[in-house]
């Protein structure tokens, strides 16, 4: 772009919109359909008999917008081909609306885009149509940007998947340790940022569901812990399907670093945000052979089941701790991390 | 809401999260789709042989919120259902992602979503899924809140409209007065709002579509002159399809109270954004019988012709002013009125 920053005009409608979206936007999306310049994108569905549609929308206002292994543009894809693959969805076409703040560099916005088009490419996704507005400086969080994703999939005939599903005697099994994606901000934010090895693990789950869906064709239900984190997913589906939970704290895997940090900070791993993360709720039958097909992909190498579906306290999720107590893990009730996604 | 207050921790994710997903969205927007509480909505859908599938999405960061004949809510919903009905689609399931600050009433916020909610009904659209975050005061424009909708529709067989369509000889028409809705935005901001007569024309123009593709089935192209008003719209079109476009100055209708508040602030009501009006190519032979059936219809009463699609100067619009000169009709090339929808 001729300018180094965002200025209002970019988000006039006028001459400056349409370069922004031709110079920044079409160039890095580069999709045919983006590219027709209408008021929506249109395409020919093609919806297999018995097939469904899904669609879900999330907005991302996570400060700093860059951080370890990871940045907002990559965040605001994985997140929503992310609540797509929870329902079963073959993740199609994204919607991006960016809400810019005058003074944002188009150094920071390209770096984004091209982060939101590379996330999109990994996980088969295309960026089919979006919208600019330009917020007064300092209204747009400060830091310049926020974006919302919406998204459309392909439910498969046969797939059905709900919190409300779980039935008791069901396994809850989880693709890998927990707490690194909050975490990861958490502590850049608190400046401890080079004490500790801290990643982000957001990434697209729709390859690592497509594997699951094949090796155990009757799961119940899949949900990823973001807000919240893992205690307040199982909380829900606890709560949707009118069953207790109940897992065991030895077997969440918990990274040391994370462990770390939540003592620094005060914080408990089971209610920090991940992104790359997915808790299943699969018939005890399928257990074993879902986990083996988990461990095959490479998002799932470190899956391991973490409880059970009883019939005991319905609604409520109890932790068998290490110590041999009991103690029942409520949803988070307060604010932990109110801006990491 | 027990609180009367947005608080950080309503967007955490957790149990303030789920009350205020039930309480207020759920409540009012009345969706079996959204009430199912799973990562996305998910439904069976009818796709028409032949038919098509229309995305769209636009970002709402008007201020103040609340303005004489609507509000962002109504905006949120019409400005989406618009884009679709723009390309022809019948515009059938919105999200609705929301940013709040910190600090924004809920008898504000509530009022807000129950404006969304008449809106959906009124266009015939459902509410299907939808995201909260929560920011730090101040960091939503300072108002309080930004919302983000994208929109799904079907795009019946054999309609076929774009930007790129309009051919020599068309005719354009315009569904009624241009200027109130940017006018009454930007006359309440500048404290103007007890001497003139203006109210936003926000409504959604997806019936009206349908009546002209009933009585004009090969209409080429419609657009909404949102920003940037009915100048850059033409130019959009003239530049999609590349054609030229004359406009007579004397046949476009501008209410009193716009021009007057125009005049005031030193605007152009050309550049002016609208939120209920449209712009039509038609083929010449077609122009009397759409013209009629828009006549017929409450949104278009006021609908004229305001000019043709010509072979001279390709890409550029022309105005024939009322003086009898004739004066290219650039793009908006500033910053006009960039918080207005």
């Amino acid at each position: 772009m001729s300018d180094s920053f965002v200025v209002l005009a970019h988000g006039s409608g006028g001459r400056l919109t349409h370069d922004l979206i031709r110079e920044v936007f079409a160039r890095h999306f580069r999709s045919p359909l983006l590219a027709t310049q209408d008021d929506s994108a249109v395409w020919s569905p093609v919806v297999p008999k018995g097939a469904r549609l899904a669609m879900t929308t999330d907005s991302y206002v996570v400060q700093p917008l860059f951080f370890p292994g990871g940045d907002i543009g990559q965040l605001a894809v994985c997140g929503t081909v992310n609540d797509l693959a929870m329902v079963g969805a073959r993740p199609l076409y994204l919607s991006a609306g960016f809400i810019l703040e005058e003074g944002l560099s188009f150094a920071d916005l390209e770096r984004v885009v091209q982060s939101m088009a590379r996330s999109a490419t990994d996980s088969g996704v295309e960026i089919v149509t979006g919208d600019t507005k330009v917020v007064d400086r300092g209204r747009a969080g400060g830091d310049g940007l926020f974006i919302n994703t919406a998204g459309v999939g392909i439910v498969p005939p046969g797939v059905s998947l709900s919190g409300a599903n779980a039935r008791v005697g069901d396994r809850v099994i989880l693709n890998g340790p927990i707490g690194m994606h909050g975490m990861a901000i958490m502590t850049l934010r608190e400046g401890l940022r080079f004490s500790l090895p801290l990643q982000s693990d957001c990434a697209p789950l729709n390859g690592l569901v497509e594997t699951m869906l094949e090796a155990g064709p009757s799961l119940r239900c899949l949900r990823d812990p973001t807000r919240g984190g893992l205690a307040t997913t199982l909380n829900e589906i606890a709560g949707q399907s009118r069953v207790g939970i109940e897992v065991d704290e030895g077997s969440i895997p918990v990274p040391e670093a994370v462990r770390a940090a939540c003592e620094l900070l005060g914080l408990d791993a089971l209610y920090v945000a991940n992104e790359g993360k997915l808790v299943a709720i699969v018939p005890a039958a399928d257990e074993e052979r879902v986990l083996e097909a988990m461990r095959r992909h490479p998002l799932g190498q470190q899956a391991t089941s973490i409880g059970r579906v009883v019939s005991d306290h319905a609604g409520r999720v109890v932790l068998a701790t290490t110590l041999g107590a009991r103690r029942v893990l409520d949803m988070l009730s307060g604010a932990l991390l109110p801006r990491i996604c």
